[in-house]
């Protein structure tokens, strides 16, 4: 991925919640509906250039990267209202626990 | 993961080749070993903060981000013998494709 120095990068750390009846990640069908609108929504904010998110089902670990064209289009998406609604379901159903760490980009290779 | 401003993020960005006679990721055994040695000098380094690193077996997609004090840390980590002979195996054996994005971290939350 060819991302430009001065750019921003979201890295989203998360852990889904385990449902404790099935011993697998909590509303999985409900959970990738979203992930995918989502990732259809930042496609189309100013300043997106691009994202990597992959998570590993056996653990429920995962990992988003967003790159963004510099630091006012990062913080923009995460004020996008439909976003605001996915972050609070994130927290409320689907996350057993996640981070952020927003940094900016000084070179790719 | 608390990373404080100023920190640097290496978001290291990969896909496992795959074995066309298995249909599966090539030298699964093998890997897992020399990325289980990786993760324990790595933390051994000057400088380093924590790492996390996921795959996803279906698609052989990952993402590991590693994060360090400062960037001669991560530049020193990128030079460390053994780690050089583990990137020239990625590069031979491992990896249908990869790329490296090194930011400064501005924030985490």
């Amino acid at each position: 991925m060819e991302i430009p120095a001065g750019a921003v990068a979201v890295i989203f750390h998360s852990v889904r919640r385990i449902d404790p009846d099935t011993g697998s990640a909590m509303d999985a069908a409900g959970y990738a509906a979203m992930a995918e609108a989502m990732q259809d929504l930042a496609a189309q904010q100013p300043g997106y250039l691009g994202v990597e998110s992959v998570r590993d089902p056996a653990t429920g670990l995962g990992i988003t990267v967003s790159y963004w064209a510099d630091d006012a289009s990062a913080r923009a998406w995460k004020s996008v209202s439909e976003h605001l609604v996915a972050q609070q379901r994130g927290r409320d159903d689907w996350y057993a626990a996640y981070s952020v760490v927003v940094a900016e980009v000084t070179r790719s290779y």
